[in-house]
């Protein structure tokens, strides 16, 4: 690709991002985190919403050489703290009606070697102290979107078969095609897209199934549904009726299922990475909705220190349906980001339920949403059981059972 | 410099302003603002921080172009706005005992051409924003430290008559010079040098001077000090009694006149950046402490709405001498960035004067303040008005006048 034809790539996605991803409306504080390696983009994502007419851009850059310092050399007290003026600004920008656009780019090895727990101890502070924040993200009260931005490191993962310096252009590369940004108006074929996945939550949330169940190799998954499901997908609708895409890219249709009706044993397709490590060829084993045992070839006690951070961590709280043939699937990569790779494959969450999957869930407490059968828990995080192999049988409430997968692939009609 | 002895000194210039500049204790936020231009600058900082104990140290990463894109493309409300969870953030870190450091390298061009009624709105918003916090930092409430690292287009500036490639560390190299990192422990230089700034202010303070008369070519000024004025330099003592340097490099000694005491008309010897645009070849003429009229060839727009901005802006806060042969005066060259050109030269600041300059001052409010002759405003900016030519006469409580300054130098014994 030329230079000029790629900075115009670039242009174009950065446009999608303010236009349907946050979508920006005049007058409003845009929110963007972004990594100080990646600051070119965000500068045009900031020329963007300011031409959109936003009120004010916080840029909120992050390092993570900067953050990986600070496992190595600060002393164990420091984990339990989490900023509490972080916690305030998303907490203020969220509560003055602001836009939330995350631009991430991680390295998959950055935590390796750290002690799990002090990973453990810091994510639980910044979850608790950013509860209120979630809150709004949750529930879609604002428009929020997290996106991804290549970085050297993240590249080199993905792109190891490639000469090092032709990998983050690749991996842009990758990330305009998954975009559609490389069609004439990305904006319209987005919104083309977002319409087809609506189609799709509109015939399951007719269906309103009582049960499904996972087949494939390593995994035979009995999931029930929460009474009063919804299935989501093609983008969300903020408290002020203001449509916004929370993911891009995204493939899923996705709900909640009942916190204690999970049986059975589910084997991970991808690797994943959880807290800056990687977590790979691993396995989940649930009893009336709470995970049991769990094995892991890799990042065992990563996997070990995130199930044991609240109870809510040990059950699902989404599962979503992406069919094998998506076209992230077909560009056949793993990306070693969850956002990505949630995208090229059926996928479970670990943790808190969104209580937009449930009718009248977002008014809801923690508790009235337990009672609902949704999940509560200061953590959520998707991992990929989708294949070529896997097969999905949805029950009906009256017993009566269709195929709603075959080989990966939709069968519903 | 070779590059192995250049990454040295920039470590013991890090090693410095976490020990001597803000004085980093154990279990102690650190707050730090960097360009993002100045990373690898900012980590070393921090592991210097994180080293001497801190529990966390806060980035605040800047990006200058963000800054400019904002003035060319917000619509005129953008400017009235500052964003309050900065505010907020600040001052919870002055609160909670943090210490602050700031990390300058500004474009002195940055907003060439920009409408000053934005900047000057801009500031405001900040100045009203940030009043909680900056009197955690007038009143030496907290540790906190202001130094400047280069960036290249404030490094084109300076070195102008260097080849391109070669000015950012010819900038550093000055740096290093004129804060002793290239003697053999800097930290011990910088404690003799302190000390013989406080010998300085302690033979001033026991002067208790009636009134300085200024007198070099276009400047006739005589200049009233408050009562009760203390003259201090050398180094800051926090409320917890940790000392730490607010200004590094700093060769000044500095005191408060009273507001309503200066007559005369100045001119300025160098020239400053005043919010990011040049102000050179300026007058001040004063009548009872007032600026009632000014004239520039360079910046006349800019010095102008500064002096708008309130009417604290139009009297002078502080005075402070240095003698005309300092170390940085012996670099020969403008550096365009008023942290360093103050310590090549005397200079006054129109706007807020620091309490700590008054007996009992600290714990004033804003009226006690005025009613003891200190100024109060939202600003303060310093302006240079120092040379070789330049004699300043200093008059007793009882009317008997002893030269203080002759041909730029002390003469006081």
């Amino acid at each position: 690709m030329l230079l000029t034809e790629f900075q115009k790539q670039m242009e174009k996605y950065a446009e999608l991002l303010v236009q349907v991803g946050v979508n920006v409306q005049p007058d409003q504080v845009l929110y963007v985190e972004s990594p100080i390696e990646s600051a070119d983009f965000a500068r045009l994502v900031t020329a963007k919403a300011y031409q959109a007419g936003a009120k004010y851009v916080q840029l909120n850059w992050r390092d993570e050489t900067v953050e990986r310092m600070r496992y190595d050399l600060a002393g164990p007290e420091s984990f339990a703290f989490y900023p509490p003026w972080m916690a305030h600004m998303m907490e203020s920008i969220a509560e003055s009606g602001g836009a939330v656009l995350l631009l991430d780019g991680e390295n998959p090895n950055l935590y390796e070697g750290v002690d799990p727990a002090k990973i453990s101890a810091s994510r639980k502070a910044a979850a608790a102290a950013r509860r209120n924040y979630l809150g709004y993200v949750r529930t879609n009260r604002i428009s929020w979107c997290i996106v991804n931005v290549p970085s050297q490191a993240w590249a080199d993962q993905v792109f190891a078969d490639r000469p090092q310096e032709e990998r983050v252009n690749a991996l842009w590369e990758s990330i305009f095609r998954m975009n559609h940004i490389d069609e004439e108006d990305p904006v319209a074929a987005w919104r083309r897209h977002s319409q087809h996945l609506r189609a799709v939550t509109d015939k399951l949330n007719a269906k309103q199934y009582r049960r499904l169940h996972y087949k494939a190799p390593g995994t035979d998954l009995m999931v029930e549904l929460a009474p009063g499901h919804i299935w989501l997908g093609g983008g969300q609708v903020n408290q002020s009726g203001i449509p916004f895409v929370a993911n891009m890219p995204t493939e899923e249709v996705y709900t909640m299922p009942h916190r204690a009706g999970t049986n059975g044993t589910v084997s991970s397709t991808r690797p994943f990475v959880l807290n800056g490590q990687l977590v790979d060829r691993f396995t989940l084993t649930f009893r009336e909705g709470r995970v049991v045992d769990f094995t892991a070839e890799t990042g065992y006690e990563a996997l070990k220190q995130f199930l044991d951070a609240d109870e809510g961590t040990r059950y699902l709280g989404e599962i979503a349906i992406v069919p094998h043939d998506s076209p992230i699937s077909r560009l056949n990569r793993v990306f070693y980001n969850v956002g990505i790779d949630e995208n090229a494959s059926c996928h479970f969450a670990l943790g808190n339920a969104y209580p937009t999957n449930l009718q009248g869930g977002a008014g809801l407490s923690d508790e009235e949403l337990l009672a609902r059968g949704a999940n509560v828990s200061m953590q959520h995080e998707d991992f990929m059981v989708g294949s070529a192999e896997l097969s999905i049988d949805a029950e009906h409430e009256d017993g009566t059972i269709e195929p709603l997968l075959r080989n990966g692939s939709w069968v519903i009609r």
